[in-house]
């Protein structure tokens, strides 16, 4: 199969020509194809590799967090190759062992089962959690925060199965982290500082043992002060080490202060994710203090309720109604691109190259290369979502 | 007069040949000169714009905010220049209005009969307040503290003479301001933000209005949060205001703070001064908070008693003695040298041309070219003053 256009985003630069995908994989660029070859036609488009979502406990019709059933990663999967996404990490909680468990002996079923046809690929899992700051816990539950245990992250990854826990974030203050991070740096499980109490020194101290960045970088950390520069002033120093950015809705992180990281960092240290969680599958009441709104679930309904009073009841199974109760990828990126003015160049960066190399999996995904996934979306000069193919596989956007 | 080096840093770049001086002013540099010819030579020596430092209260054995007069001036002057500034703004603090009109009056004086045998230069006065925020006073007092008065900064600008005031440090959220701003924008008054609760919003709103940058960035004023930017996020994004920052300590901008800014700004939007104000002259009981000792009036004499316990009693009068109470404008560029590797050209851009441009003096002061003040120091490889000439004659630097 044959995608053509003349704007073909490679690692080289811009390329025109006919994309080749045979079994899922990019085979090549070739200048011109047989008369009879099966070619899609995108000549006013372009071309780029999709996006990969490192954080993200659910989105629209599925939620991990609230479900934690293969079930729920399915609806995931389908849903969010509307968005653009391709691949994500399927992101857990500080939930009890026994539910995180849950989780991971599901997340692994779905992986394992997991087939082009259903929808954006699991390519791994990451821990948010449990091994985090209560004082920064965030919308993380309390009662399941953990002082790190490299016992408990060895009877995670029996679960999960070798090599699939891809990330971790956690709070590198707590007792016991420098081993923990020498073991999960020795088992290529990349680790992200989040939900954190820590000091500047304190990132200082132990980055090299292995911290690769920042997860939801500004929220859950102890902010910047010119004296005491906390974890976001390590976060704007340290210009070796990543910055994730959950949906830039402009409710948790104003325009201008993710501009300013983003004029410290350059697009090369910064990783565009979601975190979204599914909003609509809420298992019990919650309250979400940035947004201000209540969420009930009501069978397959949700009831949400406003501060201001106001109310309304949603089909927690119907994608257009929930598909935006929470900022998608591509609406996040369309953001970004307004606020810093990102060139595609960058967008790819941000959104597929960065995060691939971030969680070691480059040499499969994150650019348009000879050799790697065909997971494909084609875009409009407005990033309006023109079509997707996971591992060649176009997919249902609609 | 010719000064002689291979290094004569000019706006074009460095250029090797003879820097010739005459009456106080630049003319040139020629490849040669007559054999006859008064050659200083400083062939293995750097050239440059000597230091501008525009917040500035007193320095080694003067100090205009605690005495206020002539003879403090004059004391300044004499030591200002062994620590390579050649020229300064005179800095009132927020005092009565009587004391400030002294001090106005006596500036005045001073300026007249100055002469380039006496030292650095008084090329104006800055007003520190006292339209600032009592909420972010810091050292100020606050029962001096006014709302923005357009007649009284007429009254001030009778006393001080036609432009002699070149900047002013207000906090823009006070009643008045917008047309105090206007009002001394249309004077050729350049206003610094600081002592100020404004939020990122206020600062966004009027800086068009006439705000150029911010007094000692980072300290006295509102601070950074991901959501509620504050005068320090308004710092960090907006790209045309400058940032002024006082001698770097250390103690109250870390090292790191001062470099996260010098990425965001770069040295074309950074000026350095010292905001040093003549601790030795204390005329009453004071406790700095930030370097926890309280310094006490002993006629000719200082006593300082640290908070553990131990005091020392030190001859005011004695500038070996005094010269080590605050750091000099020399060994604080040393520091920045280190801290972000600034280049000479970046360091000259910091002492000289941002600060010359800044109060509108580029026209007489801040570069090496034809037709401009011969202000110049000459330093070795490791910063370390070699001599300095102010107006062409040179000074007594040891």
């Amino acid at each position: 199969m044959y995608i053509y256009s003349e704007n073909i985003y490679t690692p080289k630069g811009f390329q025109d020509g006919y994309l080749k995908i045979e079994n899922g994989i990019i085979e090549g660029i070739y200048s011109e194809v047989d008369s009879d070859a099966e070619v899609l036609d995108y000549s006013q488009n372009i071309i780029l590799p999709g996006f990969i979502d490192i954080h993200l406990h659910g989105w629209a019709t599925g939620s991990f967090t609230h479900g934690g059933d293969v079930e729920s990663l399915r609806n995931m999967s389908k849903d969010l190759v509307k968005s653009g996404v391709t691949s994500y990490l399927a992101t857990t909680g500080t939930d009890s062992l026994d539910f995180i468990k849950f989780q991971l002996s599901e997340a692994k079923k779905a992986m394992d089962s997991w087939e082009p046809s259903l929808g954006a690929e699991i390519i791994g899992i990451h821990l948010e959690g449990p091994f985090i700051n209560k004082e920064y816990k965030g919308m993380q539950k309390e009662e399941h925060v953990l002082n790190p245990s490299i016992d408990i992250l060895k009877s995670f990854m029996e679960i999960a199965g070798k090599d699939n826990i891809r990330l971790l974030t956690m709070a590198p203050e707590l007792p016991g982290s420098e081993e923990f991070i020498k073991f999960a740096n020795k088992e290529n499980i990349q680790i992200s500082v989040g939900h954190t109490a820590a000091e500047f020194e304190d990132i200082e101290r132990l980055k090299d043992l292995g911290l690769g960045g920042f997860t939801h970088t500004y929220s859950g950390m102890r902010g910047f002060h010119h004296r005491r520069l906390g974890v976001v002033g390590a976060a704007m120093y340290f210009e070796d080490m990543y910055c994730e950015f959950a949906k830039q809705t402009g409710q948790t992180v104003k325009p201008e202060a993710f501009a300013i990281m983003y004029r410290l960092k350059g697009p090369d240290k910064i990783i565009l994710t979601t975190d979204c969680v599914g909003l609509a599958h809420v298992s019990h009441e919650f309250y979400h203090y940035i947004r201000k709104q209540t969420f009930i679930p009501d069978g397959d309904y949700v009831k949400i309720i406003n501060d201001d009073g106001t109310e309304e009841l949603i089909d927690k199974k119907d994608y257009e109604k929930v598909k935006d109760l929470e900022l998608s990828y591509i609406d996040s990126v369309k953001n970004v691109v307004k606020t810093v003015k990102a060139s595609i160049s960058d967008v790819v960066k941000m959104t597929a190259e960065n995060p691939a190399k971030y969680i070691g999996l480059y040499d499969r995904k994150g650019s348009i290369e000879e050799g790697k996934d065909g997971d494909i979306i084609v875009v409009d000069d407005d990033w309006n979502l023109v079509d997707v193919f996971v591992k060649g596989v176009k997919q249902d956007i609609n």
